[in-house]
């Protein structure tokens, strides 16, 4: 070609190139890598949620249900893979290719089928979105959250619920109630379109967790002995130390939680997103243990370990839904009244002879309301009439869908052990071992 | 210089630059760092395996023996990364620079070898390849893939070997075995000329490791009490929910293990591929975990917990030769069989009288192979022949070499504790420590 | 415009464009993303390591004052984020924006400060330092930093010191005491102009948590019953499992801390360094645990796992203030050497009738002062007198200042147990709760 056929297209080149600005932001493909390794990183830290929420729960039953307790956990964790793969993310996120079509005609072909995943050593023209991040990092980090939805479950309805029957629920939750009621905010459905702010989930993700636990304590009924003649039996869980390394890992998930849902790590204003989230996700963790310890020094005359996890816990939960907004200070504030919450709701499901084993209910459902209101004190862009219609919308579907599901269980197949296995334990009337066969003194 | 003198050069820069995809693509030194980077976080979370495998082991043992098995597992890594640091990396890759030389003459200058390790404050200039990543980093990466292998051993001998010829095997393990078998795929030996293909070492590292573990478990015999006139007399381990913590660590580092084996992370297509990696490597772990769980109840009429942990392990392992090409349906299928593996394999050691204390022969050598073979499924340029032929090199080479050193360990120095100690247990009659001193039962 | 006009500006802009070197570098925004990813990466591995302190602690303490000891973490965790989020941050890093300032005036306003954040959606124009990283990421390092020196306390003072003072020291720690001796290196305070060198803290961090658990070792005292007579009573911890489980989350979350403190990520040069500091700081555990067990093998005729335990966490500590220019070789020996200080200082404390119940002044302390004075040994650019004029410094500083504090709060509200709770129990005197409530043995 001759020299400068092309002159003009040139000078117009090198002025893009000669910006400042311009040249020295992230290309395109530095995007999507960052991207797809924020989903990756965040991904793998709230994968790990799994193993906090199985220790919190295994060390908060009693030893005679703690290998049902651990068996459940990492059988729902699992189950979750599978909901969430076959129905769930497609349900969430209307794509046009359903893996559940691929398992279909899989019956025949098992090994053929690549429904979500882009293709092997994919190029930049092929990406599915090149300006966002590789199909498969997304899939596995929002599988994550399905997951963590599930794992709340399960410690509020321990130490009586049969192991079938509670994983039957849990496929459903995983495939079908959790996605469903997660596509009206984050995959553009008409609570994202009424402007419902849940930045990370609080009640996405924590509140519907905590309906669902709230269902199937409720189905359930409490534990046998737990409250006699208007008083709570105090039923302490075996293993202490294991609650708290549970509760250390989920705090250490929920940068990945929070901070992943952030979305995008590829630019400035981005990164620097995920930094306030989690320096705000940890100064809420810390409120809710303070104001947790406080509490229950002025409440009860002593500190109660169970409640400053749970308080960490609640506070997690309460700046899940607005983790980027808010100042340290604010975020501490509301990590705090996450803390109180569980302090003086804990009382409250007693008087109801609510059982919840765990505190999964004032910790995920309560505190999730509260973090959900809490948005509009340092989000201007969220009304607090619009956080209350999303709040009652995702409650009233979870709950009743679970308190459905759970009942039509508990009709068909049974859902509660014999009163006889209650006694024994889970572990040698269900599966026959024992989870620390050297220590435990006898029944 | 005159304006343009150097048009052509010119020209053709310009026509490079101004190709849109070209342009976009990330800076050869993005690259470098995104790969280190890659490898970086991929090695710490197959770093934390080595507390997987511990936490794992810690609770199959009796707490007898407790404090012996945490013993060996903090110094079996210890010594890892003397063995692969000062001959096995460089046995691996042999880069014309030995470590073992620093060695022999850092007798004298101890603090002034930097064999492996790029200069610090190094430029890009001078980088060992600036196409790949830092050498540092790669080093780490692999010296934890070693550290992996020798874990798998310590749990199929446990609670009758003695320390210090268990850390001997150790140290020829990792220094000579791994280094030696892994060079002729992964370092471009004569498996890897030949097309095996075995992505992330279910056969390399869990295979070799697990011929290792049944060399040990055959040298040494069954523990005492363990096979009475036909019979398989449980030794329960003593604590569970350490055992299910170690697995959950063991899944999350696997993330590591597997994703990290793309070795790069600098291009849009690889990072699209670790995504898929991370995708299908959960769901081999949970098709494990399900299929466990499902055939234990068929067969058994009650669920195993060590059998569905035993079963993630199964399928994390089986999906390790090849984490790329399945879809997610292939990969839960794959994982799954790696479940029903450890279910059905299980019975049939006991069978033979090959005593492995936490399960890994079936773990990771039985479904080891099944991983590797289950490429072909998949992948269309691996063979079934190709397959074999590794499984059998590797297996052969690290079986007899195990056999041999620890026949020769067991002549020489002795290598099983005493009938005595065997009873009293290692605890109080190698170490004179108990793991739970308040808890156990007296013996 | 015309074709040329700006011909001179354009040849050297294509001058510029064609030197390789510069078109291949990381842009201005990577390298900012890089380095806040790298502290929040770094970030979350050191925020694990408040889990492997608790879990080491716990595991050290008898049975009967462990739920104290959880309590404990737990809390001195959330109160350093306070601490160094209202006062510590701005006296370690004088930025003229004090956090305090917001909160006094917060007590109107408490949603509605930002100090330290950057503000939401952040350009780059508007960053606070776009050629190093996010403030909130770097806060959020920084702080977990902070958090890391509290932890150490809680260990030396177990098993007898009160809840609320203990926590009221750790108030005044994190908030003054370690953030004002850790301004002098590393907010370009005197020592850091003297050519004090710490890279990542063996001093800063580590002795100077260490002189504090010393001081208040001795204003407590030895626990009831420990030195009888010039014997030391052994009082073996009850949960050794759950101490190896710490040493190894410690170990991990070390690769943060140490790498993460090379503070840049954006460059060839700077992941390189993170790649020799990640290997290094490997290798030192690895060194220090392979010191200790054969050092109490050929002392006591037996390994001691505790000892082991100790022996990586004092590899870890020694390699802290210099894990970047050693070989792989000088790191192993420097952490061995802090190794065998952990065997051979135990007894010395022990003499001297000094109780610290999980060893941490042996391993943080004294290896923290052996760590910063080998980095002459490595880096030409330290002085063997600078290194004790800095070692001299913080101990003066932080033991003094630490001592005082802990003596005031003895004389003011009291700071040990009284001798009847102390032999129950602090759990069931102080909190009423136990850890373990099926398995211990009644005392």
């Amino acid at each position: 070609m001759s020299k400068f056929t092309n002159t003009i297209a040139l000078s117009t080149f090198i002025a893009t190139l000669a910006s400042p600005a311009l040249a020295q932001e992230v290309p395109e493909h530095g995007v999507f890598i960052l991207n797809s390794l924020l989903f990756l990183m965040a991904g793998f830290l709230v994968m790990f949620m799994a193993c906090g929420f199985c220790m919190l729960e295994a060390g908060l039953v009693r030893s005679k249900n703690t290998t049902m307790q651990l068996t459940k956990n990492i059988s729902l964790f699992s189950l979750a893979a599978i909901g969430y793969y076959i129905i769930g993310y497609n349900l969430m996120y209307p794509l046009g290719n359903w893996a559940i079509e691929g398992v279909l005609s899989g019956y025949i072909i098992p090994f053929k089928d690549s429904a979500l995943l882009e293709a092997v050593g994919i190029t930049a023209e092929n990406a599915d979105d090149l300006s966002h991040a590789a199909t498969g990092s997304d899939y596995f980090f929002q599988l994550m959250f399905c997951a963590a939805t599930a794992s709340i479950v399960s410690g509020a309805v321990a130490e009586r619920i049969k192991l079938w029957p509670f994983l039957l629920f849990t496929l459903i939750l995983t495939a079908i109630i959790y996605p469903l009621s997660a596509s009206w905010t984050w995959a553009g459905g008409f609570l994202s379109e009424a402007g419902f702010s849940d930045f990370a989930g609080s009640t996405i993700v924590y509140s519907c967790g905590g309906w669902a636990a709230l269902a199937g304590a409720i189905v359930l009924g409490p534990r046998i002995g737990r409250y006699v003649g208007g008083k709570t039996i105090p039923m302490p869980g075996a293993n202490l130390p294991l609650t708290t390394l549970g509760t250390f890992i989920l705090w250490l998930g929920w940068f990945g939680f929070n901070g992943g849902s952030q979305l995008a790590m590829g630019t400035i204003g981005d990164v620097t997103d995920i930094s306030r989230i989690f320096s705000n996700t940890d100064a809420a963790a810390a409120g809710g243990v303070l104001a947790s310890i406080i509490a229950t020094q002025l409440h009860y005359g002593k500190v109660d370990l169970t409640m400053a996890l749970n308080g960490a816990l609640a506070g997690l939960v309460s700046i899940t839904a607005e983790p980027l907004a808010p100042s340290i200070r604010a975020a501490t504030l509301i990590g705090a009244i996450g803390g109180l919450i569980v302090v003086f709701t804990v009382p409250l499901l007693h008087k109801l002879k609510i059982d919840d084993v765990v505190g999964a209910i004032p910790v995920h459902l309560i505190a999730g309301i509260w973090g959900t209101l809490a948005v509009v004190l340092t989000n201007s862009d969220a009304s607090l009439g619009t956080q209350i219609y999303g709040i009652i919308d995702i409650g009233a579907f979870s709950f009743t869908a679970s308190s459905l599901v759970f009942y039509i269980i508990s009709t068909v197949i049974g859902l509660r052990c014999s009163e006889e296995d209650e006694i024994i334990g889970l572990d040698a009337a269900e599966l026959g071992m024992e989870a620390y066969p050297e220590f435990s003194k006898s029944p």
